[in-house]
């Protein structure tokens, strides 16, 4: 999508580099950082300098190509197995991360002849590698269809007086481009629909007030950005007719992880008659996941609830500390919204309802 | 309460001062402010120096002590009555602000008598600003007794092993002593159960975090802070047995208005079967005031939104800014929590239910 005019993916390779937009640094400053070698890629996924589902699968993916070329002749398969381990190991909750390492692994295996698996001849190594990188672009195209589908199955649900609220960042940084949830609210509004968006603040990281109302000031969208606890306010004035957020998993009998807040808004929708709607590639639906029970929930460190960063009025990103001295936080990253509670996924082969029957079909 | 091992009240007279505990700069900084005259006061409530219902009521009064103190001979009542006006314009939805005002007003006119209305005697004058300073720090002990009694009133809800979660702070800060949600907490610790409370961080202005956090360490009371976005995890987790908020204004129906979120969290409560109260003294019930509908709703500047500010490395309080340049926020201060959600009120005179009848009892 659009930033200054021109048009980016949240994540590409050029040549051995992964190129990723540094989230962190926005709304405040826009760049491109240069990953050199997977374990960077890595830890990029992990420290999130880039984060959401599909821009860490799209990411997870050049990372794995990208120890495919590192990678050396003698002992080349092994060395793509710990690579496998370092960058599926980054995030825990995310299904996106393991769907596109076991993309490119299998494409990997697939030129490796099986009399060469230990050291490869060095066109079956030319061919490996050449399949790795083809495969990770091919993922990111795939998110880049996907938001395109998502958008346009998502304009039965757009109007002339659509007011969406959203949570977190489910945007085009957080899935490589067009995003999940605001995509067909992008749509909507280039062909010339009323449209307005609430968006969340989301802490304790703020991706909401951070990058979703960045993306959509970037595209022209109307928008708010909100304190959570604002939320039911609104929904409660009539003043939002539309919840849709992004999913980090979507269990089999339709449960969603996603950003913690996600299950508030959701309980909140429901009790003021307001549909809540998860969008989605299929992707991010795990049908080996029985239940939200069964997906885990990352508890990251206390220190995102004690700090906050902005930037100062000197221009500098800073961080500071709300907290006080001797006080301890908690900090679930993610919640489960029960599929009760969700009128509708919409995935790019149309808008589903969360029943394990609707999601089976959905998936083949 | 205690501070550092010494107790103090949140606000008090010192002479023709208006002693304040400065809370914009909790938890970084502890400092007594000192307030020269009714029109600093006055701006101490606007700016937000001092806030909570109480609290807001307490200094309302010494305000208008301080303005009796001031006010010259020629043209004393007129002088009283731009006072009154000027601290009583601060804050649109206070119920005590206005109660507080009144008390003292009601004792000026009382000690001032018929013929001197425009010019009174001297010993006139000055057996009105006795009466003015007496009432005031009347209205002070009033709080400190009914955050006392709604303590003891609070114990018949606590055990060992209450997990409360509350929301914002209607703690001593906020309501001159004892405060309100938390004080059943803190007698139920005082006398040696088992006890943890979630705080809710409380954004925009991050009260829990700053000034509710602050409170429990002071006192050791165990908790940890949360966005407020963790609220429903946790309760969905079975991990709150009570949550328990302050209240800005009780409308006669048991609506009632309190800072933005305090509807988020009842509707949750709800939906996980978890009891949901309001603490707060009876002066906060307003019986003129017949539904939350007719409660107004204080719209606050967006930049509350957008800034943040806290401590940096170096120690110095610093304002950083979350959002990008070119996106709006919308602000309102406060929400109203429908009675249907509310399991009863906890007040200085028993848990009453959030009914018209009970709390027309309660009031007389």
């Amino acid at each position: 999508m659009k930033v200054f005019g021109k048009e980016y993916t949240a994540v590409w390779m050029e040549g051995d580099k992964v190129m990723v937009i540094n989230q962190p640094l926005l709304p405040h400053k826009f760049e491109v950082l240069p990953l050199h070698n997977h374990k960077e890629t890595a830890n990029a996924i992990k420290t999130m300098i880039i984060r959401g589902a599909g821009t860490i699968g799209a990411t997870a993916g050049f990372g794995l190509a990208q120890a495919a070329l590192e990678a050396p002749a003698d002992g080349f398969r092994e060395y793509l197995a710990q690579a496998y381990d370092t960058l599926n190991k980054t995030r825990p909750t995310a299904a996106d991360l393991k769907h596109a390492l076991d993309r490119v692994m299998a494409k990997i295996d697939a030129a490796l002849t099986e009399d060469s698996v230990l050291t490869p001849h060095s066109s079956v190594l030319a061919s490996a590698r050449k399949a790795a990188v083809a495969e990770a672009n091919r993922i990111l195209q795939d998110y880049v269809e996907n938001g395109r589908k998502i958008a346009e199955h998502g304009q039965q649900l757009m109007k002339d007086g659509t007011r969406m609220l959203t949570h977190c960042n489910a945007g085009w940084l957080a899935l490589a481009d067009w995003g999940s949830a605001p995509a067909p609210i992008y749509l909507a509004h280039r062909r010339g629909r009323d449209v307005f968006v609430y968006v969340d603040e989301t802490r304790p990281r703020n991706q909401g007030a951070n990058l979703t109302s960045w993306e959509f000031m970037q595209e022209g969208v109307p928008h708010e950005i909100i304190a959570d606890n604002a939320a039911g306010f609104f929904m409660r004035q009539g003043k939002v007719n539309i919840v849709i957020t992004g999913a980090d998993r979507i269990a089999a009998n339709g449960d969603t992880a996603n950003k913690i807040g996600t299950y508030e808004k959701a309980v909140l929708a429901k009790e003021n008659g307001i549909p809540f709607y998860i969008a989605a590639p299929t992707s991010t639906i795990d049908l080996n996941c029985p239940t939200g029970d069964d997906i885990p929930i990352e508890l990251r460190d206390e220190e995102e609830v004690h700090y906050l960063s902005g930037r100062d009025e000197s221009g500098q990103i800073r961080k500071v500390k709300v907290s006080p001295d001797g006080s301890k936080a908690a900090n679930p990253a993610f919640d489960v919204t029960p599929a009760k509670y969700i009128a509708g996924i919409i995935t790019e082969k149309g808008i589903v309802p969360a029943t394990v029957e609707a999601l089976r079909k959905v998936k083949q």
